[in-house]
């Protein structure tokens, strides 16, 4: 499988760590490695590092390729312009098919969690093994809340001849709060994680018939791989292609669509408040990525860079505290949404 | 008049700020200068700097010294031990009856606020008049909440021959929250600030009949006033006297005790919720002393050692947040009595 790794988010709602330099996807949160580094480790286990390849834009690309030495340079793919998920993805699935042909293509983000790497990867094997049929193939998560933020999948029946894939009813944009609680008491319906497989015959197939225009551009960008004039008209062309994301120019219309439902644990890692999803806490709920003194202190996050200086609280719930070179920031979880507003205020008063 | 400054304050409630070799006093809390630096400026319209004494462990004197460089190095008293402040107030009497004979003593506190300081400074010539009879006076703030943090003066009849000054009817100790609402309600009772005022003659002669070993010892050490073995029998001595407060060893059985009800605004700035008391705040009550970026944010206090790097916060209210290079500090105003606990865990961590 060639694993094709979105790496272009802009990263806002981890300010005062994440930057537009330094998005999410290249902060580490927890562990070892920055996220897309754990992204890459994981998905070595399932297939060779040759066969991974990152798509990020130009400002990332020294950064990306510092965070994954692993990764041999000419398996980076550079956005000249951010034109959302379906270009990206078209033309990964050029680059794999000229690589790697015949080859099953899954797609990635760069900057989740994911619990269980061995359910992980055999979500991956049997998405894949239904790709190679020629369904387009999504993996589904198990909702746990009436969450609004993510779009939803309703599964349908058993594919024949796949076992534990389903036929997709229907891709569900984000819901209301009513709504989410409908399909989270209905049962049936799983969120959708962005993460795709085909093979890129059947994917190119259903861009040639729905994005008729972006699939002449992506195929005379491909026609230059590994020509020297391939930098020039990737960046005259790719720029011009439909700003659109693969859910709603491919997935919602494709003919033949199917989902794996996921038997572990994911994040999207939204924001400082979903730490504690995917980090152990302690005895009182709070997440310590930061030396800390704490006295009568729960359901806290704290967050710092400084190992030598420590936060100091007391008596404080439900708090998110994050001290890094450029900020220190506090707010309490419920209102995690509004980092990006102060980030907009630091910018602005630069 | 001589001008006794008090200056042994620990100063573990302003942590991360303050530290053990660097207390309340010698901290900047809002102005130019640390505490002690506004109290001499404020002292040295009312009387000459040669005339303005410290009084503090030896551990401050180096920081003492640069922290006030108007004042000549013999104007530095040191205590070897903290023995509370009737020991170092006798001292300082006396040390005062050496330099300047006959002048009336002041003792005040270092590190509070006093909000007018020409009113301070009539309050002062009318204490001082007072104690030229023979009185020991003292001032008496109004009180404006019913605080149980302080000791209460019960204000009695005017003194005759002397405008404004009134008997002491009696000091009360640190009353409890009921008792002080009543003091509140009832008027006439004023907050002991800490400052009084007393001819040598007229203390030494109550410490004499109160506390007859403490005079032996205070007159033992001051008869070396000036001679090369003064330091030796300081240290000798002093670590030897009774551990009392001038309160409770001298005031509260005082032959003449009289009281000027001040007419400025005062605080004794006992922990960081206490800056909004005597900070300008901006429009939504946060006092800031710190570079900040705030969204729907009232009634904080953010103070930060680094100008060039901002606190940021949405959200929040009531909440104290300090950034020193120390610690970062998170904590409720109305738990900023958890400070000294949040100190003693981190001296306990090193």
């Amino acid at each position: 499988m060639i694993a094709v790794i979105l790496a272009g988010g802009s990263g806002t709602r981890f300010w005062p760590l994440s930057r537009k330099d330094r998005p999410k996807q290249l902060v580490r949160l927890f562990g070892d490695r920055v996220m897309i580094g754990q992204t890459v480790e994981r998905l070595s286990r399932i297939t060779t590092t040759d066969r991974i390849v990152v798509v990020c834009g130009e400002h990332l690309i020294d950064a990306m390729r510092e965070a994954l030495p692993e990764l041999d340079e000419d398996n980076f793919l550079i956005e000249p312009a951010a034109r959302n998920t379906a270009p990206a993805i078209a033309l990964a699935a050029m680059w794999a098919n000229h690589r790697f042909p015949g080859e099953v293509v899954g797609v990635f983000p760069s900057d989740h969690f994911i619990g269980a790497p061995d359910r992980f990867a055999s979500a991956v094997e049997l998405a894949s093994d239904a790709a190679k049929l020629g369904h387009i193939v999504t993996l589904g998560m198990q909702p746990n809340r009436p969450e609004t933020g993510y779009g939803y999948i309703k599964q349908g029946g058993a594919v024949d001849g796949a076992q534990g894939v389903h036929v997709v009813d229907a891709f569900v944009e984000k819901p209301d709060h009513e709504r989410a609680l409908e399909y989270l008491s209905a049962g049936g319906y799983l969120w959708n994680a962005g993460m795709f497989f085909f093979t890129p015959e059947t994917l190119m197939g259903e861009v040639e018939r729905q994005l008729p225009e972006m699939y002449e551009g992506i195929l005379g960008i491909a026609a230059d791989f590994d020509m020297p004039t391939y930098d020039e008209t990737l960046s005259s062309v790719f720029p011009t292609l439909e700003s659109i994301s693969i859910d709603y120019g491919v997935m919602e219309n494709a003919g033949s669509v199917c989902v794996v439902p996921a038997e572990f644990a994911w994040s999207d890692v939204g924001h400082w408040a979903a730490l504690p999803e995917i980090r152990e806490t302690d005895e009182h709920s709070n997440v310590l990525e930061a030396p800390v003194i704490l006295h009568d202190v729960e359901d806290c996050v704290f967050y710092s860079t400084n190992d030598a200086r420590p936060i100091a609280a007391a008596g404080v719930k439900g708090l998110v505290v994050v001290d890094t070179p450029e900020a220190v920031l506090v707010i309490p979880k419920e209102r995690c949404q509004d980092v990006r507003e102060l980030k907009r205020m630091f910018d602005d008063s630069k």
